[in-house]
């Protein structure tokens, strides 16, 4: 399998065997060759402020970067979905995104998602839950609610109709959530894919975060 | 199944029964009941032209427009897409849409789509193969890779890997092609979903278009 | 692929590109070499009769026509299922048909049998939700669950049980129409797998019928 | 599970516990409450032949008897397939039926052909080989091509296409004869629907018949 | 297929056609080339206690014999689970090890096993139900809840929960009885696996036995 | 879900919110309600070897306790699969072991093996890529082919057959090792399903372990 660098922001320094595999994952972030772009300012100062807030830049905005509108597309809509305001919790966002994931066995998303559940609640067990099988959680009725339409949207989107939607509302969620959950649950499918297709590798720092 | 009406857009005459269906598909565009938006000078424009171009307002674009930021996120990403120059045609950008959404038998998105290959290729047959089965189509060998890609991808995301790319690349795709084929596939693999979750109906007038 | 004319009813013109490949659907109606046979007085009256009242041979009768006595024994089931007496209407054995042939992907059937339901019904759409996915027409209890029944017997027919017979029951069907909802599934599990083990092509006159 | 008598051909005799299963295979032979029809002369003579030759009627028969139509129309097609000169065996066509119904589980199917291939063939074991798994047993290469365009065809006949059949054509198949395969893997794809949807039950002969 | 012996039992006569292939069971057992290692004084015990009890060693345990300690881990293990004390009978062991085996289609222990049904049962036909679709078999409630729950759990493990163990619970069964089930069922998932991959063949002496 | 403590090895100490469901997993090991026997001096032993060197009893062993010669047997066979010579590595056991539980979605076998692949490797990331999705780990072909077997071995048993485990010959496998992949396959395919079937939970202290 031939890889090809993405683009070239970190040196590599000589390491020890066993971190080779992972500073590999930070400089070869996808299998495609495609070279950076010139951002927009709006871009260019996205990218400092991952820099400043996260230390780091997330590999699928890199790999977004060799087009800047299009990496600017997929970040407003990232954004919008897991971060504005909806009656899913920052949290149940994250949760969504990592139980879809397990279903399409994406090493990216998985992990860097894996690690925002573990963050967002505190609770590292409950990201190895949504990485492994969510059904192994000890969910209340609400977040297993969300989870099994999420999953089953995921698997079969052509069986989802009136009875998911009125199990999610018996659940406690209005109209709203439903999209929001539809919208997440959809927005992971899309990225697992893009993802998947380009053996995008997650930045190694995540691995060992809020263990 | 209780049915709501996204929004109140249309007067409903009284109709011969054969066309009562139809109808429906236009007035009550999602099973939630959101109310529209206050939507952005950009978006308000965007429907506009809509109008002026097509005619009417896809219900896609109505069903997000209760939030006017969902709106224009999921505008920019479609619009460039399957818009914006590519290696790949407009034409091949929708044979990939009908042939995901055809994997996924997305009611929405087989409509409005199957519509657009008909159109694009003058071929109305080739619109009823990528809804059907592509691969009854009678494709040259760069199409069908194209296609037996984005499929892959959509059944198996977790078993994409190089060959399925070098498959690509000896059917004389480029990198950049690559990414261009997973984004447009992985975007319908989202999009199939959100309409599934909210049993989206497509405009009727899509159904007899380029018959 | 390398096609070969089952028979040479049709002499090609020259067409214009875009209805070239509607031609092909027409001349070259599967992909096995196989000589028209001597057809017995009957099936010579049968074919004179499709041709006066439909003013085409279906390619599957032609497909058949290798041999009179396997077109006998198909025309004879063939009839007898889909127009005989029984407490089916015809536009309903044709909607299993249709959803039988989806969740086979079948061309040939799609086609051919997605233009009868719009002829049938004088609904258009109701022909497109039959091909693209039953769950999203708005059907009343009895059409639902004699589709529900039809395409789980297609997908896995070793689950079907008693429950599910007794929903039949429930939603107005006697023991006899279980039994003709049953032989009309399974008769186009034959056709759809026949259709494509073959690779046989509707006749292009289907696909604007009744639109 | 209620079961109904679909007719009346034998009396129950007294019988030690553990041949009371069987006998009510022999008089209960489907889950429908069906009343014989009258039979036609050649149906009557049919039968007859049946119980002069094999010493029962066929079950499979028996249900039919409701339609004398539709029973015409079945035992045509079917003579007509298993029976009538093509390129296979009789043998071959058996362990296509069986093959086909053990992709399907069906009960009826397996036991019925699963005696006919234990019977023709001589070798008892390669009729459990067709039941359990036909990749067990030891077959030529143009019998083990016929079996798997035959199991490929039942489990997902939309991917069958050109490839295959010219894997058919390499291990010495005819054009004809890759008809005769497909009509009779779609045959039993039919029976085994037919059989599973009325809980169809074998003759209890069948089961020792052969070992 | 290149096929090796295991070991060398027995010598092979010269044998008509039709029984050729039974006795390369009895001489081939697997396809991998092994040695019979050192057996234990226990295992040798065991093997002649076997031949005295059966006639014959199972080939299952002739193949775990290139190494002692891998033979006395199975064996002890095997007979723990079949044999030992439990709220379910040997009969119901041995009935979920074929509807397990069914499921995953395993040549080697259906057979075996099959014929441990027949015989346990006195009923010919129940074994037959259980290789072919235990669906078919006409159980009372509490072995068609311990066979629903062995089937899901080998074909989807992952989505057992405790609605299912609920459902055995109110079908009589205790927590003990629960674990032997699952204990069951996982022990032929592995059986099934292990012959599989080797190709593991049945003593042809199974096949006739308490037909 | 009413869940029952299996035994009551550890007192439950007041504990801040996010670590609650980590003790839980401690005490309440599986969903059963069983009494732990009567060990046996060498499993007391075992027992206590486990808390010497592990500083505690994995909840598996602790499950099977509630019957001693259960244990013996699974702890025997366990011991010699994943620790006596072979010429497969320790590593590459549990390589197999977490690749299978991955397939099965199995909550305790991919978190206890997860932990020891991370331990053996020194590379907290091959412990991921096994538990999300082996094809993202960058492997040798000799063990891509073992987990490409074990993982097909696994999902469709069935389909295994001589080109499987030619490619294991020909990735540099001896018949003896592909019995002891199949072997180490196999046994987690059951472990799976026990685990799954009764709801059991991995000791907490496994989370953390070797990132």
């Amino acid at each position: 399998m031939k890889r090809k660098k993405t683009s070239n922001i970190k040196a590599k320094p000589a390491l020890p065997a066993a971190e080779r595999q992972t500073a590999k994952d930070d400089s070869e972030m996808t299998a495609l060759a495609l070279q950076r772009g010139n951002l927009s300012p709006a871009m260019q100062a996205y990218f400092q402020k991952c820099q400043d807030k996260l230390g780091f830049i997330p590999n699928v905005l890199a790999a977004y970067a060799f087009d800047s509108a299009k990496l600017e597309a997929f970040a407003a809509m990232y954004n919008d979905l897991m971060l504005a305001p909806s009656g899913l919790s920052k949290l149940e966002r994250e949760m969504i995104a990592v139980a879809v994931s397990s279903q399409n066995r994406c090493y990216y998303c998985l992990t860097a998602h894996g690690a925002a559940v573990r963050q967002y609640s505190g609770q590292p067990i409950l990201g190895e839950h949504m990485v492994m099988n969510y059904r192994a959680a000890r969910l209340d009725k609400r977040q297993r609610a969300m989870l099994d339409f999420s999953v089953k949207l995921t698997a079969e989107p052509w069986a989802v109709e009136e009875p998911d939607r009125e199990a999610l509302r018996r659940a406690g969620f209005s109209d709203r959530d439903i999209w929001d959950i539809a919208a997440v649950a959809g927005f992971f499918n899309m990225s697992n894919r893009v993802a998947s297709a380009t053996d995008m590798r997650p930045n190694s720092v995540y691995h060992a975060q809020a263990r």
